[in-house]
């Protein structure tokens, strides 16, 4: 799969939490970007929507910052105070968007946040460069605010960047593979989507100075709202409205991904399942009344049914972790509305 | 440039501090590598050669270790314990290799250590997620040992990390440039040799709990030590002997590199200087014999003494800056021969 960034631009209603990070966090980033000087910063920049096509300064930062939302909601629900998690929550966007500039060179991806992709644009060697200077700034971030909790949460955003890097090569592997099971592509999901909010969930806990139990808790629990969006995004990949997304019908479909509606789908024993792994294994390019037949067989095989059942579960499994907890309740009602916004959006 | 490593098995005599970090460092950096698992631990594995090409285990690591030496030494030459900077030397090495891995797809290097680099041999995406784990168990070498140098060690590791990047970014920048002025190759070689040998040598001091200010005079020790190596390193890829060190007579010549005796050469007014640019500007391969006229004609606008001056002069100023502080005397000694195999190297 590409890698995915939660689209929650379009999405109805007013979060506080999202409110926060982008009131918050880019003064903070573009401080950081800005210290890089000369290409690079410019490069970097971009990824980060401070510089548009032609190398303005556009004035603002562009990503939808979902990640530090949660970061800083999870401080606010274990009583702490939001501005202690703020170089957290910058580190987590700027090595959100390290890997999301690397994995689109491995995977190809001309376009994202509808304008060329950082190596379509400043070719792969610069983009490699760009990616490493947004981990360096991400580390620079947590080291250089003195914390009870920096230490640890040092060692947390280097393990999270080791799993992001194992589960985009899962990812890779899969891609060449004939056949994938469920649990191996809910493992990948976990290893791209789920590590990541798990790692913004817990440093937003840790920088509230929340019991080490606590934080592990609040990992899982963003853990699991990562791969609940993540089905909700495969999904859209494949049912959403082009109207609403911008994509093409099916879109995932013609680039043959093997995202969870499909893996579901194929590891059924229904006749459906042979007619998808046909159309998957052949090599010529899918007529728009293919992907719309193969959506369709898909959704008959039960793909669709299953995903939507799973991402519940998964929101299931993440609130049951945290329920116990005695949380901020203010705090912890505008993480269950953010939860609620992207699980419903429709881009 | 491509991005150099100092290559000290053939050097002559015995080095305490080569022999610590050989001894020292194999077990903690095959059991970083090996806790990536699947075939990301076996890539980082080959590029630190645990494994072989045909992806058997070594049983050791190929790596010169010349980082991790200096980290030991400058510990132990403040009076410090090694086995107290050894996460840290681990650290360096983890990133250094994460950077020659990533430098290799950006210069389009197809062999180092005489085998395929990563990208030739498992591909660019792999390569890209290779250099990413390395740079993740760097940070969770330093992140995963309590100690109170660990916070700012952190820092000092994230800020390297930036300006190794700032530093291949002036590289691949110098690639296209007609002209490059000796202050720009000094700092070009400041950032991609001298910073990471700073790295090395202030960590070292900082495990040994240096004062602050010993520490920046050890960053300083390490940046001046490196130019002078990158130095060498570019006389011998001019006129180094063959035979000794493995690549053909000028090979940065023949790659057309802006080492630092070309651009010293072309920095000058002596007519050799116009023909040399002239040769420079020249799409055609360079013959053998044309090769031999254009290290000749550098060394005559005196672009092989004027590096060799200046490696000597960056060595006395690496020196000046610890000569005034109480050291152990043992250790210093030991830096110094390290110093001087390293200058006297032949390949």
């Amino acid at each position: 799969m590409s890698t995915p960034e939660i689209d929650a631009r379009s999405a109805p209603g007013f979060n506080p939490g999202l409110s926060m990070a982008r009131w918050l966090l880019p003064p903070v980033l573009s401080s950081s970007i800005d210290s890089l000087g000369g290409q690079l910063s410019q490069i970097c920049g971009y990824q980060l929507g401070m510089y548009d096509v032609d190398g303005h300064k556009t004035g603002r930062v562009a990503g939808k910052l979902i990640r530090p939302a949660f970061t800083l909601l999870c401080t606010q629900a274990v009583g702490g105070r939001p501005e202690d998690a703020l170089p957290a929550s910058a580190a987590i966007e700027l090595l959100h968007n390290a890997s999301l500039i690397h994995d689109d060179i491995m995977d190809g991806d001309q376009e994202r946040r509808h304008r060329p992709t950082v190596w379509a644009k400043f070719g792969e060697p610069m983009a490699i460069l760009a990616g490493d200077a947004l981990i360096a700034l991400g580390f620079e971030a947590i080291a250089g605010y003195q914390h009870p909790a920096a230490a640890r949460s040092t060692a947390v955003l280097a393990a999270t960047l080791r799993k992001l890097a194992v589960g985009q090569e899962l990812d890779l592997r899969f891609e060449s593979e004939a056949t994938v099971s469920v649990d191996e592509c809910l493992a990948m999901m976990g290893g791209k989507t789920g590590v990541l909010l798990g790692c913004s969930c817990r440093l937003g806990s840790a920088y509230a100075s929340a019991p080490a139990e606590w934080s592990v808790r609040f990992e899982r629990f963003g853990y699991h709202l990562g791969i609940a969006f993540q089905l909700v995004d495969d999904l859209l990949g494949i049912w959403g409205d082009p109207h609403v997304t911008g994509k093409p019908v099916g879109s995932d479909l013609h680039a043959r991904k093997k995202s969870a509606p499909v893996v579901a789908a194929l590891a059924t024993t229904t006749t459906g399942a042979h007619w998808i792994a046909a159309r998957y294994a052949s090599p010529d390019p899918l007529t728009g009344d293919e992907v719309t037949e193969l959506a369709d067989a898909i959704d008959e095989a039960g793909g669709r049914a299953w995903t939507r059942v799973e991402a519940d579960r998964q929101i299931s499994i993440a609130w049951d972790l945290i329920d116990g907890l005695d949380l901020d309740q203010s705090a912890r009602s505008h993480l269950a509305s953010l939860t609620t916004t992207l699980m419903k959006r429709e881009s």
